[in-house]
């Protein structure tokens, strides 16, 4: 299984200014590349926690993602924080410049230039929205902070990825409690391997429900376990409804 | 400055089935009261995580909050995952199973009992919505995973946290370019201690602007900061426009 993390930087998250849509974004892409994301944080823009919080999940994951933290202003700290991670220092990058410099034209000054500094050894991530770059080291990538940013960021990386074998899902919906299913749906978990279930509650029209999410790498395996699912939530007199996906 | 760290446990916010919200709640509420979420992690229904990761924040934060997993699934672990990280077990509550007997009625059965299983020495947070009952040991607080319901839960249990002064601020938004207001903005920020400035660009109507929040437990040191940052925005061209909050 190949493994990935996000590290979503910035104060504006955690002082609720603003509801964070990249996560969600990259784990749903990072799922059809088979690539699965184990973990995320929200972190400061601190230069200790940026440090502390890449180098750990470096180490854990085959690629991690960072977001957030990469503009000219004073709180904007990733990318040297990053080549700290590394022990490597920031430097000017010629291509970084180039781009900034056909993006800004006469109104480039030393504060933009301040995006062209780029950990030593790191590779540009292209942004065709904003012209400001992001960039990859070994097994980071950096990205902008503003979603329509990092989808294009994303979108111009993503042929980079290896990936394993996508999880694919199936979901039985139905207006039955959880309780009343439990013990059937860890039972259909257990004599199934290579499956797992998500059971999450619901209310709707007043009534209480829940979707049951079968996952799987395996086709067949989603099969044969939706279908002892469906047939669980028939047993207990609920009308299960089935579709793909989650 | 009291400050929390937020866990939000839960294969389906990673999986990218739902945007999660109770992050961005937290945040906001904790900030009226004084108390700052310094982190926040988004970690799978697994034991070894939710114990590992409960235990590195317990010690960190005056308050940790997680959300999900509580439900009677085989997938709601995190009630005997908490226990474990605090080494204590998890036995029958007697308020809890009265709480579910008096919501399930005669629907009561082993797999609901299952949400009367805390860890020995908590303490309940009512839930007025569906039932099931949150608890707190120490200064972790175990909230479901459903907004509405963790909204429920928050203010069940507000009245019980200790803050400091909360943050306040003030927004001064302008059609410049970040990088036009860069230096002038780190300048100000060094010429007032006590005071956090944050720089968030946007793209209106074509036209790149930004947001300039000024943050400070300290009104006055507000109503200071935010001036000089008007009066940067006029410096450069800009007719900035200033309101409180966010």
């Amino acid at each position: 299984m190949y493994s990935a993390a996000a590290i979503i930087i910035g104060n504006e998250v955690l002082s609720g200014r603003v509801q964070d849509e990249n996560l969600n974004y990259l784990a749903t892409r990072l799922k059809t590349r088979g690539i699965r994301l184990l973990e995320a944080r929200v972190i400061p823009d601190l230069r200790e926690m940026i440090v502390e919080t890449v180098n750990e999940l470096r180490a854990r994951h085959d690629y991690v993602f960072t977001t957030g933290g990469i503009g000219p202003t004073h709180d904007d700290i990733t990318p040297e924080s990053v080549a700290a991670a590394f022990g490597v220092p920031v430097s000017r990058n010629e291509e970084a410049t180039r781009l900034l410099r056909s993006f800004y034209g006469d109104s480039l000054n030393e504060s933009s230039l301040r995006m062209a500094m780029i950990p030593t050894g790191a590779t540009l991530v292209g942004n065709p929205v904003s012209g400001v770059p992001g960039f990859k080291l070994e097994n980071v990538y950096v990205l902008a902070g503003v979603p329509r940013i990092v989808r294009a960021m994303f979108e111009s990386l993503e042929s980079d990825l290896v990936g394993g074998r996508p999880v694919r899902s199936r979901t039985v919906t139905a207006f039955v409690q959880e309780s009343v299913v439990a013990d059937g749906l860890a039972r259909i978990e257990q004599e199934h391997p290579g499956v797992e279930i998500g059971s999450y509650p619901f209310v709707r029209q007043q009534r209480f429900g829940c979707a049951l999410v079968v996952r799987s790498t395996e086709p067949s395996l989603i099969d044969a376990a939706s279908q002892a699912v469906a047939d669980l939530v028939r047993q207990v007199g609920g009308e299960p409804e089935v579709r793909d996906g989650e």
